[in-house]
């Protein structure tokens, strides 16, 4: 019998976790491993929001692969998926094609403007390294030109959100931050510019209580952040978002969505069924009708048999996801019965700026202010810690005063 | 007798260092003193070429005047000089209009682009805190927009700069210096970027001795700066420049023109006569003719007999300008006989990025490379020093580690 070939695609939380967990269950004699990564950094996908607002360095949200997956364990191949033909067990990629006896899909989500007109092409989106530093740069860019325009448009320094779920929220708690040290730099007075966050639902952060979830909103709006809640965008154009049913154009110099996700187009590309973007997996992970393909993270929707609907995305849910695909796995070579998967919450905690947030905790307890902040950073170095240990966790903790 | 008002326009370093000499020399019962600045800052314009590359933090080059002068001895009017009525002794401001029985004419240097077409319109100038900030972020946005572009343009990390003088040469030392900063930030091959310097003179830097410039040009040139020495350009266009006699077009996300400057344009708008863009002044720094009108630092020429040429425009003589004017405004207030200006150079150093320069020092020593680039940052801390005693220096001081 030959070795058998495990390929990993996508070094995110899920990828990258279920990565380590197999180097750690089994020996190179056992398996062989292939991580395939479109870039050879895996970056935390939950600080790109403070990339995009530009309160951190880019290069604390990331980290090489080759310093926390071993390159002598793993095979590491840095390219583009372009399809998995399922039926013959190859990965397609830009520059060559792969075999595999077991494939662990994680390529994460994509920006999904849900058909509205002109989003793709006039909006930035949060979605991975390149993407969330383009909108920093493209922030502080308004400011440098409204400086030195002769007549500059009042609009350019506007800053337009779309979305108010945990990216959009959390994004514009960065930006009521940043934005004050923008006009000091840039002699800018605050008033000129707006922050605002435009939400078709009821209600901004529809995860949490609602108690929570005022103190949040004034907290955000006490910092010069405006909401339109209840209010649908029917279309955005180069000036900015067309709101509500008297068809309102907001205009701003700078528009981001973030209302929205699906699983990685790779998905549609390799001809998978889905399902609201994303595909369905059984309780062991594995997509529905196939015996060695787990589909993990954003790509998939794992059911909650309890609440009756899926595990809502996080980063929490994805590495928690690793660890039974990577003894799924284990289990599959040595043909042992699989495990299900149940994801056990720690909590929730939605940042609002730095030193500011809202979450519950797994006791059920509720947090707000400095105390959720603080717990925020906690989870955020956890998750460093988890994919790389103590050595990264110092190197890119997050120990900012508070 | 009334008590005599003295205006100074301009808080650089000719027009400030006159504010404080004059505090210094007068008490409030013999004289009343006004500073007409644009800003309620004063910046350090030998630092802008570090600003303009973003090796600086732009907030570390500038200094409230509020902080350096005293409010209450100093009346500060934060406006923009129109012109100077001299036969009335009036300066028009934009919202007011102000007498003055002394004038101290110091508002600096614009970019001059010597009449070739285009340079105006489609090229960035090094002249104060906002149009040099507003380079650092043009360069910054080319590589965010590179990343996220679907066919970007290969010319648009391209950073193109003429004239290689002072500015234009400090300016590529920095660039070379912050290029592979944005290559790691922003994932770029190093060799994708190019830093190309333009100028028609047959040599970069003519200040300075052969040998020193050839260290100079060799080490920029081995930190990937490229030289295009005694190639004169004819025309900038939205692409580039056109240079040499074949008109080649040279392209460039970026073009910066750093080829000359000349006097305040305010000169010209008050109708004074003009050399060269700039005032002749007598030995005792009075414009020619004029009694109590002082022109200082960037606007005017000063003779040096010696050399029979006007003295080279530096802060360094312009803080030895503010010296003088102040002591003849307060002869010429005690009817005492008026000082001959004449200029005690302390030396020249140009740097190369932090840890490389060349200079040639008061006592005739030439310095390269690290000597050098240590004695610069002692030149501008010491005109931090001056400006704002041993707390600015603190406060802003250059000690980065080299």
């Amino acid at each position: 019998m030959t070795k058998p070939k495990i390929v990993v695609l996508g070094a995110g939380y899920a990828g990258l976790t279920t990565t380590k967990r197999l180097t750690q269950q089994l020996s190179p004699e056992e398996a062989e491993i292939v991580l395939v990564n479109k870039h050879n950094y895996h970056y935390e996908t939950t600080w790109l929001h403070e990339v995009a607002a530009g309160t951190i360095n880019p290069n604390q949200a990331r980290v090489m692969i080759s310093d926390v997956v071993n390159p002598k364990r793993v095979r590491l191949i840095y390219d583009s998926v372009v399809k998995v033909k399922k039926d013959e067990n190859i990965v397609v990629l830009e520059n060559s094609e792969i075999s595999y006896d077991y494939l662990v899909f994680a390529l994460g989500f994509e920006s999904n403007d849900f058909g509205i007109k002109g989003m793709d092409e006039h909006a930035f989106a949060i979605e991975d390294m390149d993407s969330s530093r383009m909108i920093s740069e493209h922030i502080e860019y308004q400011f440098a030109k409204y400086k030195t325009e002769e007549n500059p448009d009042e609009n350019s320094l506007h800053i337009l959100v779309g979305g108010a779920g945990f990216t959009g929220v959390e994004f514009v708690g960065e930006l009521a931050e940043k934005v004050p040290e923008l006009c000091q730099k840039y002699d800018i007075d605050r008033s000129k510019v707006r922050i605002i966050n435009v939400e078709a639902a009821p209600s901004i952060l529809p995860m949490f209580d609602k108690d929570l979830v005022e103190y949040g909103k004034k907290s955000l709006e006490d910092r010069g952040v405006e909401f339109r809640i209840g209010a649908p965008i029917s279309e955005c154009t180069p000036e900015g978002f067309v709101v509500g049913d008297d068809k309102e154009l907001i205009k701003a110099g700078t528009v981001v969505w973030t209302g929205g996700v699906k699983g990685s187009s790779v998905l549609e590309a390799s001809g998978f069924e889905l399902t609201k973007g994303k595909v369905n997996v059984d309780a062991d992970l594995r997509m529905t009708g196939e015996n060695n393909l787990f589909v993990l993270g954003d790509c998939s929707w794992v059911w909650n048999k309890e609440e009756d609907r899926p595990y809502p995305p996080t980063a929490q849910l994805a590495m928690q996801e690793a660890n039974v695909a990577a003894k799924n796995i284990k289990s599959l070579i040595y043909n042992q019965p699989l495990e299900d998967f149940v994801f056990k919450s720690k909590g929730t905690v939605a940042s609002l700026g730095t030193t500011d947030g809202i979450g519950s905790v797994f006791d059920g307890r509720k947090l707000q202010g400095k105390a959720a902040a603080a717990m925020k950073k906690v989870v955020d170095n956890r998750s460093l810690f988890l994919i790389g240990g103590p050595k990264l966790l110092l190197k890119k903790g997050k120990v900012r005063p508070f």
